[in-house]
Protein backbone atom coordinates (compact mmCIF):
# COMPACT_ATOMS: atom_id res chain seq x y z
CA UNK A 1 0.00 0.00 0.00
CA UNK A 2 1.23 3.48 -0.88
CA UNK A 3 0.98 6.33 1.61
CA UNK A 4 -1.40 8.17 -0.72
CA UNK A 5 -3.81 5.24 -0.49
CA UNK A 6 -3.54 4.88 3.26
CA UNK A 7 -3.94 8.52 4.19
CA UNK A 8 -7.69 9.20 4.41
CA UNK A 9 -7.81 12.81 3.24
CA UNK A 10 -5.11 12.64 0.57
CA UNK A 11 -7.49 13.69 -2.21
CA UNK A 12 -8.56 16.77 -0.28
CA UNK A 13 -5.04 18.22 -0.13
CA UNK A 14 -3.45 20.45 -2.75
CA UNK A 15 -0.70 18.93 -4.87
CA UNK A 16 1.82 21.09 -3.06
CA UNK A 17 0.65 19.70 0.30
CA UNK A 18 0.70 16.18 -1.11
CA UNK A 19 4.30 16.71 -2.25
CA UNK A 20 5.41 17.97 1.12
CA UNK A 21 3.87 14.94 2.83
CA UNK A 22 5.21 12.54 0.24
CA UNK A 23 8.74 13.89 0.61
CA UNK A 24 8.83 13.82 4.38
CA UNK A 25 6.91 10.72 5.41
CA UNK A 26 9.05 7.85 6.68
CA UNK A 27 8.13 4.20 6.56
CA UNK A 28 9.05 2.15 9.63
CA UNK A 29 8.83 -1.47 10.61
CA UNK A 30 8.93 -2.26 14.30
CA UNK A 31 8.75 -5.54 16.10
CA UNK A 32 6.29 -6.45 18.84
CA UNK A 33 7.20 -4.82 22.13
CA UNK A 34 8.88 -1.72 20.68
CA UNK A 35 8.04 1.52 22.47
CA UNK A 36 7.45 4.04 19.71
CA UNK A 37 6.65 7.09 21.78
CA UNK A 38 7.07 8.01 25.41
CA UNK A 39 5.54 11.11 26.97
CA UNK A 40 4.70 14.58 25.81
CA UNK A 41 8.29 15.81 25.59
CA UNK A 42 8.80 13.33 22.81
CA UNK A 43 7.21 14.78 19.67
CA UNK A 44 7.77 11.83 17.42
CA UNK A 45 5.33 12.60 14.64
CA UNK A 46 1.94 11.32 13.51
CA UNK A 47 1.71 7.57 13.14
CA UNK A 48 -0.38 5.97 10.45
CA UNK A 49 -0.62 2.20 10.82
CA UNK A 50 -0.06 0.23 7.62
CA UNK A 51 -0.46 -3.15 9.28
CA UNK A 52 -0.11 -4.50 12.79
CA UNK A 53 -1.30 -3.14 16.12
CA UNK A 54 -0.27 -0.31 18.43
CA UNK A 55 -1.41 0.40 21.97
CA UNK A 56 -1.61 3.78 23.71
CA UNK A 57 -1.44 3.66 27.48
CA UNK A 58 -0.66 5.69 30.54
CA UNK A 59 1.80 4.63 33.17
CA UNK A 60 1.70 5.19 36.91
CA UNK A 61 4.76 5.91 38.99
CA UNK A 62 4.66 2.33 40.19
CA UNK A 63 4.64 1.06 36.62
CA UNK A 64 0.95 0.12 36.37
CA UNK A 65 -0.44 0.56 32.88
CA UNK A 66 -3.88 1.33 31.63
CA UNK A 67 -4.84 1.05 27.99
CA UNK A 68 -6.39 4.17 26.53
CA UNK A 69 -6.93 2.93 23.02
CA UNK A 70 -5.60 0.64 20.33
CA UNK A 71 -4.67 1.37 16.73
CA UNK A 72 -5.22 -1.04 13.90
CA UNK A 73 -4.73 -0.92 10.12
CA UNK A 74 -5.18 2.60 8.71
CA UNK A 75 -5.68 4.11 12.18
CA UNK A 76 -3.85 7.28 12.97
CA UNK A 77 -2.27 8.41 16.21
CA UNK A 78 -1.95 12.09 16.91
CA UNK A 79 -0.89 12.00 20.54
CA UNK A 80 2.55 10.93 19.40
CA UNK A 81 2.75 14.37 17.81
CA UNK A 82 1.33 16.32 20.72
CA UNK A 83 3.56 19.29 19.91
CA UNK A 84 1.34 20.09 16.93
CA UNK A 85 -1.10 21.43 19.53
CA UNK A 86 0.10 23.39 22.51
CA UNK A 87 -2.93 22.43 24.59
CA UNK A 88 -2.12 18.73 24.77
CA UNK A 89 -0.47 18.31 28.11
CA UNK A 90 -0.39 14.76 29.21
CA UNK A 91 1.95 11.84 28.98
CA UNK A 92 1.12 8.83 26.93
CA UNK A 93 3.15 5.82 25.87
CA UNK A 94 2.67 4.12 22.52
CA UNK A 95 3.97 0.62 21.98
CA UNK A 96 3.70 -2.05 19.33
CA UNK A 97 1.55 -5.01 20.38
CA UNK A 98 2.30 -6.86 17.19
CA UNK A 99 4.97 -6.51 14.54
CA UNK A 100 3.85 -3.31 12.90
CA UNK A 101 4.47 -1.41 9.71
CA UNK A 102 3.69 2.27 9.91
CA UNK A 103 4.28 5.64 8.36
CA UNK A 104 5.59 8.49 10.45
CA UNK A 105 4.61 12.00 9.37
CA UNK A 106 6.99 14.58 10.87
CA UNK A 107 5.12 16.85 13.30
CA UNK A 108 6.44 20.08 11.80
CA UNK A 109 5.29 19.18 8.30
CA UNK A 110 1.79 18.26 9.44
CA UNK A 111 1.48 21.29 11.66
CA UNK A 112 2.28 23.52 8.67
CA UNK A 113 -0.26 21.80 6.44
CA UNK A 114 -2.93 21.82 9.13
CA UNK A 115 -2.53 25.57 9.57
CA UNK A 116 -3.39 26.21 5.96
CA UNK A 117 -5.80 23.36 5.21
CA UNK A 118 -9.26 23.06 6.75
CA UNK A 119 -9.61 19.38 5.73
CA UNK A 120 -6.27 18.54 7.41
CA UNK A 121 -7.35 20.38 10.59
CA UNK A 122 -10.81 18.82 10.64
CA UNK A 123 -9.31 15.38 10.14
CA UNK A 124 -7.31 15.88 13.34
CA UNK A 125 -10.45 17.19 15.04
CA UNK A 126 -12.35 14.00 14.30
CA UNK A 127 -9.51 11.76 15.48
CA UNK A 128 -9.12 13.73 18.68
CA UNK A 129 -12.87 13.72 19.34
CA UNK A 130 -12.93 9.99 18.94
CA UNK A 131 -10.00 9.43 21.38
CA UNK A 132 -11.57 11.92 23.76
CA UNK A 133 -14.76 9.87 23.69
CA UNK A 134 -12.81 6.70 24.51
CA UNK A 135 -11.26 8.38 27.52
CA UNK A 136 -14.61 9.74 28.73
CA UNK A 137 -16.00 6.23 28.52
CA UNK A 138 -13.11 4.87 30.59
CA UNK A 139 -13.50 7.66 33.12
CA UNK A 140 -17.20 6.97 33.56
CA UNK A 141 -16.63 3.24 33.96
CA UNK A 142 -14.00 3.81 36.60
CA UNK A 143 -15.82 6.59 38.38
CA UNK A 144 -19.16 5.15 39.18
CA UNK A 145 -20.09 2.10 37.34
CA UNK A 146 -17.14 -0.05 38.41
CA UNK A 147 -18.52 -1.97 35.51
CA UNK A 148 -15.20 -3.63 34.75
CA UNK A 149 -15.18 -5.17 38.21
CA UNK A 150 -18.83 -6.16 38.04
CA UNK A 151 -18.56 -7.79 34.62
CA UNK A 152 -15.36 -9.59 35.65
CA UNK A 153 -16.96 -10.90 38.85
CA UNK A 154 -20.02 -12.07 37.02
CA UNK A 155 -17.99 -13.94 34.37
CA UNK A 156 -15.84 -15.65 36.99
CA UNK A 157 -18.85 -16.65 39.03
CA UNK A 158 -20.63 -18.08 36.00
CA UNK A 159 -17.51 -19.99 34.99
CA UNK A 160 -17.24 -21.52 38.42
CA UNK A 161 -20.94 -22.49 38.32
CA UNK A 162 -20.64 -23.96 34.82
CA UNK A 163 -17.33 -25.54 35.72
CA UNK A 164 -15.78 -24.43 32.42
CA UNK A 165 -14.30 -21.40 30.73
CA UNK A 166 -16.84 -21.14 27.89
CA UNK A 167 -19.97 -19.28 28.84
CA UNK A 168 -22.95 -19.64 26.55
CA UNK A 169 -24.64 -16.36 27.19
CA UNK A 170 -25.70 -13.36 25.14
CA UNK A 171 -24.54 -9.84 25.98
CA UNK A 172 -28.21 -8.97 26.40
CA UNK A 173 -28.59 -11.59 29.15
CA UNK A 174 -25.40 -10.47 30.87
CA UNK A 175 -26.59 -6.86 30.79
CA UNK A 176 -29.91 -7.78 32.26
CA UNK A 177 -28.17 -9.66 35.10
CA UNK A 178 -26.14 -6.54 35.88
CA UNK A 179 -29.03 -4.14 35.45
CA UNK A 180 -27.41 -2.22 32.65
CA UNK A 181 -27.62 -1.81 28.87
CA UNK A 182 -26.39 -4.28 26.29
CA UNK A 183 -24.17 -1.63 24.69
CA UNK A 184 -22.31 -1.11 27.95
CA UNK A 185 -21.64 -4.82 28.35
CA UNK A 186 -20.61 -5.30 24.72
CA UNK A 187 -18.14 -2.45 24.92
CA UNK A 188 -16.68 -3.77 28.17
CA UNK A 189 -16.36 -7.30 26.77
CA UNK A 190 -14.57 -5.92 23.72
CA UNK A 191 -12.24 -4.05 26.04
CA UNK A 192 -11.58 -7.32 27.92
CA UNK A 193 -11.00 -9.06 24.60
CA UNK A 194 -8.49 -6.39 23.59
CA UNK A 195 -6.71 -6.95 26.89
CA UNK A 196 -6.56 -10.69 26.19
CA UNK A 197 -8.86 -11.70 29.04
CA UNK A 198 -11.72 -13.17 27.02
CA UNK A 199 -12.42 -14.30 23.50
CA UNK A 200 -15.79 -13.47 21.98
CA UNK A 201 -17.68 -15.42 19.40
CA UNK A 202 -21.32 -15.76 18.53
CA UNK A 203 -23.25 -16.49 21.72
CA UNK A 204 -20.06 -17.53 23.57
CA UNK A 205 -17.77 -15.70 25.95
CA UNK A 206 -14.60 -17.67 26.54
CA UNK A 207 -12.38 -16.81 29.50
CA UNK A 208 -8.76 -17.06 28.40
CA UNK A 209 -6.97 -15.25 31.25
CA UNK A 210 -8.67 -15.95 34.55
CA UNK A 211 -5.88 -14.39 36.61
CA UNK A 212 -6.17 -11.07 34.80
CA UNK A 213 -9.94 -11.03 35.33
CA UNK A 214 -9.45 -11.84 39.00
CA UNK A 215 -7.00 -8.96 39.33
CA UNK A 216 -9.78 -6.56 38.28
CA UNK A 217 -11.79 -7.48 41.36
CA UNK A 218 -9.23 -6.28 43.86
CA UNK B 1 -18.48 43.75 24.76
CA UNK B 2 -19.34 42.96 21.15
CA UNK B 3 -19.17 39.40 19.84
CA UNK B 4 -16.41 40.43 17.42
CA UNK B 5 -14.24 41.46 20.38
CA UNK B 6 -14.98 38.34 22.40
CA UNK B 7 -14.43 35.77 19.68
CA UNK B 8 -10.70 34.97 19.62
CA UNK B 9 -10.17 34.29 15.93
CA UNK B 10 -12.56 36.92 14.52
CA UNK B 11 -9.80 38.68 12.58
CA UNK B 12 -8.75 35.47 10.90
CA UNK B 13 -12.15 34.90 9.29
CA UNK B 14 -13.26 36.24 5.92
CA UNK B 15 -15.84 39.03 5.95
CA UNK B 16 -18.41 36.60 4.60
CA UNK B 17 -17.74 34.23 7.51
CA UNK B 18 -17.87 37.13 9.94
CA UNK B 19 -21.26 38.13 8.55
CA UNK B 20 -22.68 34.67 8.87
CA UNK B 21 -21.57 34.49 12.49
CA UNK B 22 -22.75 37.99 13.26
CA UNK B 23 -26.19 37.29 11.82
CA UNK B 24 -26.72 34.00 13.62
CA UNK B 25 -25.16 34.43 17.04
CA UNK B 26 -27.63 34.82 19.90
CA UNK B 27 -26.95 36.59 23.15
CA UNK B 28 -28.38 34.95 26.28
CA UNK B 29 -28.53 35.78 29.94
CA UNK B 30 -29.12 32.92 32.33
CA UNK B 31 -29.41 32.88 36.08
CA UNK B 32 -27.34 30.74 38.41
CA UNK B 33 -28.53 27.13 38.42
CA UNK B 34 -29.80 27.07 34.84
CA UNK B 35 -28.95 23.91 32.92
CA UNK B 36 -27.85 25.08 29.49
CA UNK B 37 -27.11 21.78 27.87
CA UNK B 38 -27.87 18.18 28.67
CA UNK B 39 -26.34 15.22 26.88
CA UNK B 40 -25.14 14.52 23.39
CA UNK B 41 -28.58 14.39 21.77
CA UNK B 42 -28.94 18.05 22.60
CA UNK B 43 -26.88 20.01 20.07
CA UNK B 44 -27.38 23.43 21.53
CA UNK B 45 -24.57 25.33 19.86
CA UNK B 46 -21.18 26.69 20.85
CA UNK B 47 -21.15 28.77 24.01
CA UNK B 48 -18.87 31.74 24.40
CA UNK B 49 -18.94 33.18 27.92
CA UNK B 50 -19.24 36.97 28.10
CA UNK B 51 -19.29 37.08 31.89
CA UNK B 52 -20.18 34.67 34.66
CA UNK B 53 -19.29 31.02 35.16
CA UNK B 54 -20.37 27.73 33.63
CA UNK B 55 -19.60 24.21 34.77
CA UNK B 56 -19.38 21.07 32.63
CA UNK B 57 -20.01 17.83 34.47
CA UNK B 58 -20.99 14.22 34.01
CA UNK B 59 -23.80 12.60 35.88
CA UNK B 60 -24.11 9.05 37.16
CA UNK B 61 -27.34 7.08 37.11
CA UNK B 62 -27.65 7.75 40.83
CA UNK B 63 -27.30 11.47 40.27
CA UNK B 64 -23.69 11.88 41.43
CA UNK B 65 -21.86 14.63 39.59
CA UNK B 66 -18.25 15.12 38.74
CA UNK B 67 -16.88 18.37 37.40
CA UNK B 68 -14.95 18.05 34.17
CA UNK B 69 -14.08 21.70 33.67
CA UNK B 70 -15.27 25.24 34.28
CA UNK B 71 -15.70 28.11 31.86
CA UNK B 72 -14.97 31.71 32.74
CA UNK B 73 -15.00 34.99 30.80
CA UNK B 74 -14.14 34.50 27.12
CA UNK B 75 -13.96 30.73 27.47
CA UNK B 76 -15.63 28.66 24.84
CA UNK B 77 -17.52 25.41 25.17
CA UNK B 78 -17.66 23.08 22.22
CA UNK B 79 -19.15 20.00 23.85
CA UNK B 80 -22.51 21.74 23.86
CA UNK B 81 -22.27 21.52 20.08
CA UNK B 82 -21.08 17.95 19.89
CA UNK B 83 -22.96 17.41 16.65
CA UNK B 84 -20.35 19.48 14.81
CA UNK B 85 -18.14 16.41 15.13
CA UNK B 86 -19.54 12.94 14.64
CA UNK B 87 -16.87 11.34 16.82
CA UNK B 88 -17.96 12.99 20.05
CA UNK B 89 -20.01 10.38 21.78
CA UNK B 90 -20.46 11.11 25.41
CA UNK B 91 -22.96 12.86 27.59
CA UNK B 92 -22.11 16.03 29.38
CA UNK B 93 -24.21 18.53 31.30
CA UNK B 94 -23.46 22.24 31.28
CA UNK B 95 -24.94 24.45 33.94
CA UNK B 96 -24.53 28.04 35.10
CA UNK B 97 -22.74 28.36 38.44
CA UNK B 98 -23.24 32.10 38.50
CA UNK B 99 -25.54 34.45 36.65
CA UNK B 100 -24.02 34.29 33.21
CA UNK B 101 -24.12 36.22 29.98
CA UNK B 102 -23.11 34.25 26.94
CA UNK B 103 -23.27 34.06 23.18
CA UNK B 104 -24.61 30.96 21.49
CA UNK B 105 -23.26 30.19 18.03
CA UNK B 106 -25.62 27.83 16.19
CA UNK B 107 -23.90 24.48 15.53
CA UNK B 108 -24.83 24.37 11.84
CA UNK B 109 -23.31 27.77 11.15
CA UNK B 110 -20.04 26.96 12.90
CA UNK B 111 -19.80 23.54 11.28
CA UNK B 112 -20.07 25.16 7.86
CA UNK B 113 -17.40 27.76 8.64
CA UNK B 114 -15.08 25.21 10.18
CA UNK B 115 -15.27 23.06 7.05
CA UNK B 116 -13.95 25.88 4.91
CA UNK B 117 -11.67 27.72 7.35
CA UNK B 118 -8.44 26.27 8.72
CA UNK B 119 -8.25 28.88 11.52
CA UNK B 120 -11.80 28.03 12.65
CA UNK B 121 -10.99 24.30 12.62
CA UNK B 122 -7.66 24.76 14.42
CA UNK B 123 -9.34 26.91 17.05
CA UNK B 124 -11.66 24.00 17.85
CA UNK B 125 -8.65 21.69 17.85
CA UNK B 126 -6.93 23.71 20.55
CA UNK B 127 -10.04 23.92 22.72
CA UNK B 128 -10.66 20.23 22.43
CA UNK B 129 -7.02 19.39 23.19
CA UNK B 130 -7.20 21.49 26.29
CA UNK B 131 -10.42 19.83 27.56
CA UNK B 132 -8.97 16.45 26.67
CA UNK B 133 -5.94 17.27 28.82
CA UNK B 134 -8.20 18.19 31.76
CA UNK B 135 -9.96 14.86 31.49
CA UNK B 136 -6.69 12.93 31.25
CA UNK B 137 -5.55 14.68 34.41
CA UNK B 138 -8.74 13.71 36.23
CA UNK B 139 -8.45 10.14 35.00
CA UNK B 140 -4.89 9.83 36.24
CA UNK B 141 -5.76 11.29 39.62
CA UNK B 142 -8.62 8.89 40.04
CA UNK B 143 -6.83 5.88 38.65
CA UNK B 144 -3.72 5.64 40.69
CA UNK B 145 -2.76 8.65 42.59
CA UNK B 146 -5.95 8.96 44.67
CA UNK B 147 -4.36 12.33 45.13
CA UNK B 148 -7.68 14.01 45.86
CA UNK B 149 -8.17 11.72 48.83
CA UNK B 150 -4.61 12.12 50.00
CA UNK B 151 -4.60 15.91 49.81
CA UNK B 152 -8.00 16.07 51.52
CA UNK B 153 -6.86 13.80 54.36
CA UNK B 154 -3.71 15.77 54.85
CA UNK B 155 -5.53 19.11 55.01
CA UNK B 156 -8.08 17.77 57.50
CA UNK B 157 -5.37 16.28 59.66
CA UNK B 158 -3.36 19.50 59.68
CA UNK B 159 -6.48 21.51 60.52
CA UNK B 160 -7.21 19.26 63.46
CA UNK B 161 -3.58 19.58 64.64
CA UNK B 162 -3.59 23.34 64.23
CA UNK B 163 -7.07 23.54 65.68
CA UNK B 164 -8.19 25.98 63.00
CA UNK B 165 -9.28 26.10 59.39
CA UNK B 166 -6.43 28.29 58.10
CA UNK B 167 -3.31 26.37 57.27
CA UNK B 168 -0.13 28.36 56.83
CA UNK B 169 1.70 26.13 54.46
CA UNK B 170 3.18 26.39 50.98
CA UNK B 171 2.16 24.06 48.19
CA UNK B 172 5.80 23.01 48.01
CA UNK B 173 5.70 21.85 51.64
CA UNK B 174 2.43 20.03 51.13
CA UNK B 175 3.84 18.29 48.06
CA UNK B 176 6.91 17.22 49.93
CA UNK B 177 4.76 15.74 52.72
CA UNK B 178 2.86 13.71 50.14
CA UNK B 179 5.93 12.72 48.17
CA UNK B 180 4.76 14.35 44.98
CA UNK B 181 5.41 17.44 42.84
CA UNK B 182 4.31 20.97 43.66
CA UNK B 183 2.45 21.24 40.33
CA UNK B 184 0.28 18.25 41.23
CA UNK B 185 -0.65 19.74 44.58
CA UNK B 186 -1.30 23.21 43.17
CA UNK B 187 -3.58 21.82 40.52
CA UNK B 188 -5.48 19.73 43.04
CA UNK B 189 -5.86 22.67 45.43
CA UNK B 190 -7.22 24.79 42.58
CA UNK B 191 -9.66 22.01 41.79
CA UNK B 192 -10.72 21.99 45.46
CA UNK B 193 -11.05 25.76 45.35
CA UNK B 194 -13.25 25.53 42.27
CA UNK B 195 -15.43 23.03 44.11
CA UNK B 196 -15.77 25.44 47.02
CA UNK B 197 -13.85 23.29 49.50
CA UNK B 198 -10.89 25.56 50.16
CA UNK B 199 -9.87 29.15 49.56
CA UNK B 200 -6.32 29.86 48.49
CA UNK B 201 -4.30 32.95 49.19
CA UNK B 202 -0.60 33.63 49.46
CA UNK B 203 0.90 31.05 51.83
CA UNK B 204 -2.51 30.14 53.26
CA UNK B 205 -4.94 27.32 52.54
CA UNK B 206 -8.28 27.95 54.20
CA UNK B 207 -10.74 25.11 54.57
CA UNK B 208 -14.22 26.42 53.89
CA UNK B 209 -16.20 23.20 53.45
CA UNK B 210 -14.93 20.53 55.82
CA UNK B 211 -17.83 18.17 55.11
CA UNK B 212 -17.13 18.14 51.39
CA UNK B 213 -13.44 17.42 52.03
CA UNK B 214 -14.37 14.61 54.41
CA UNK B 215 -16.66 13.11 51.78
CA UNK B 216 -13.63 12.68 49.50
CA UNK B 217 -12.05 10.30 51.95
CA UNK B 218 -14.77 7.70 51.79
Amino acid sequence: MEFADGFPIWDRLTSDQQNRLHNSVVSRTVSKGTVLHNGSADCTGLFLVKSGQLRAYILSEEGREITIYRLFDRDMCLLSASCIMRSIQFEIVIGAEKDTELWVIPSGVYKEIMEESAPAANFINEIMASRFSEVMWLLEQILWRSMDRRVASFLLEEASIENGSCLHMTHEALASHLGTHREVVTRMLRYFQGEGMVKLSRGVIEIIDEEKLKALQS
